[in-house]
């Protein structure tokens, strides 16, 4: 059995072994740059994970592995263009050093090639692989629409958000594990339970990011938190809060979204207040248990021995406590 | 046997029949937009052509025409945002009508939709037509990138250039030719022979376009002539110019390359006559003749009866003759 440091590690040397040294530079060179910021590798060792409940051998899942893994990292070059960021991983953006053009087009080409390394699947899987493939790269452009869409509105609903979260986040994680299991010769049934598996994980993981960011810990998380507080994203905590909200409480949320000129930190401490006051804090954390019992539950309807589910159950608990 | 003019048919009914109805609209319209704006469907009937030759059935050929066309549309959307342009085939681009973020994600979204009609192929072929599919996407790729890199390097090559529209051009003809036989079932040897045929008949075609902004009729063109020149675009006509220019040609060639401010159609008619003193005039259209022969031999030597092959030598001859 393969745990999730093995597979990521399998994941990195992988992506470490790929040669980019095709012409133009330009357009390899931003991918190689992408792919060295690293990331935690989830959705790749997902893939790993997924296979390894069903087959002896995981090798068929490296080639998807590293598909979905060009696939995650083609649409955050993408999304940065659109959401013009300027640091990813605590680096310069692709656009931002190279320019929007060229970030443009590397991204294209870096969804091209995630298509070249799901084709290396075996014959026997590859229609399966790719539609699971395909799923979940529609799903994601469909939700950053929506996200951007949501953007210029004035409210959200819940419903709506978790419809956004379920395409742009939770797909992909449902794919991978998905795709995972058909190459490793999972039945149907078996291979939907992993998706679902997979998507209420994304619920569960999209939520924890909504709540890290305004109550997680700033020395552990690595990063200044409040900034979607700061910007007035519309994430489940702020959709909440607009539900619930009434009276002074509802004004003064208001007030701290439509203010033009303020102080980051007063606005965040003030945002804070009203988010605990209204029980937000409890009802994300409870949200976010919710998804990862629905999301154990699906795990367990799999058919295969227990002993076989530890490292995915291992790696939904390491999920459930981080704090970063 | 199958007609350019039936297969032409063939393919715009199946694009209007496609639904792209799904949400958010703001993802979908611009895809439906891009498709209506229609164009000659040169590409997608050359998977029908290229299939006829092998096969009595041609609706295997169908899908993956519709790939090609949505690949071929995706490539030109991003295009227009690279290249900053305002209309294409007389009507507002997607970018300029929706903005850059829409069109650059409605790009997206068009190119995983051709991978999900490519992935609708039957099993036996799919491995080889998603190759054959993935080899001209990402041509395409490197041949924008080289291009843009064109733009601002003050000479380049006969051969570079070639190379770029080889790239940019061809590679979308002949994997076009290919994924056709494979899907008619042709032998590999065949299907080999059919990219050939289509990457020579691509040099021919974008080198017919060169012509044509230059020396090509206004009136039957439908559009105006010269834009090339005025924008110093490394068109193949330039390059040659460049290179065989000496003396006070080459000055005054270089006078209007640099001239800030200038009069169009005076720039125009003066580099059109540089250019017919040079020789270019005919050195292209010997040019264009020669990869035209090229192709025109290696369909002679693709391995089925010279009847079978009287639509693609038709064809062959109108693009020899196109005026526009």
């Amino acid at each position: 059995m393969v745990t999730l440091k093995q597979a990521q590690d399998i994941i990195n040397d992988s992506i470490n072994k790929i040669k980019f040294d095709s012409k133009p530079k330009e357009l390899y060179d931003p991918i190689v740059y992408t792919l060295k910021l690293g990331g935690k590798r989830i959705r790749p060792a997902l893939i790993l994970l997924g296979c390894d409940l069903f087959s002896e051998d995981i090798s068929p899942a490296i080639n998807p592995a590293i598909a979905f893994e060009l696939l995650h990292n083609f649409t955050l070059v993408h999304d940065d263009i659109m959401d013009n960021a300027n640091l990813r991983r605590g680096k310069q953006t692709v656009h931002s050093k190279w320019g929007n053009n060229v970030a443009l087009l590397s991204g294209d080409a870096m969804c091209i090639k995630a298509y070249e390394f799901i084709n290396k699947c075996d014959d026997r899987y590859l229609k399966d692989a790719i539609e699971a493939f395909n799923d979940a790269a529609i799903k994601v452009c469909e939700g950053q629409q929506f996200d951007m869409n949501f953007e210029t509105r004035q409210s959200v609903s819940e419903e709506e958000y978790l419809l956004m979260i379920g395409l742009k986040t939770s797909a992909l994680f449902a794919s991978s594990l998905k795709t995972g299991a058909i190459v490793g010769g999972a039945s149907l049934n078996d291979a939907e339970l992993m998706y679902d598996f997979g998507l209420n994980l994304g619920f569960a993981f999209q939520l924890q990011d909504d709540y890290l960011d305004i109550f997680g810990d700033e020395t552990t998380i690595g990063k200044e938190i409040g900034k979607d507080i700061v910007s007035n994203k519309k994430t489940y905590l702020l959709i909440k809060a607009l539900e619930l909200a009434k009276g002074s409480r509802l004004d003064s949320l208001k007030k701290w979204i439509f203010a033009k000129k303020f102080d980051s930190e007063e606005k965040i401490k003030a945002v804070q207040l009203i988010y605990i006051s209204l029980g937000i804090r409890e009802l994300t954390l409870k949200a976010i248990e919710n998804f990862f019992i629905k999301s154990y539950n699906d795990l367990k309807k799999v058919s295969v021995s227990d002993n076989k589910k530890l490292e995915l159950k291992n790696f939904l608990s390491s999920l459930r406590n981080r704090k970063y």
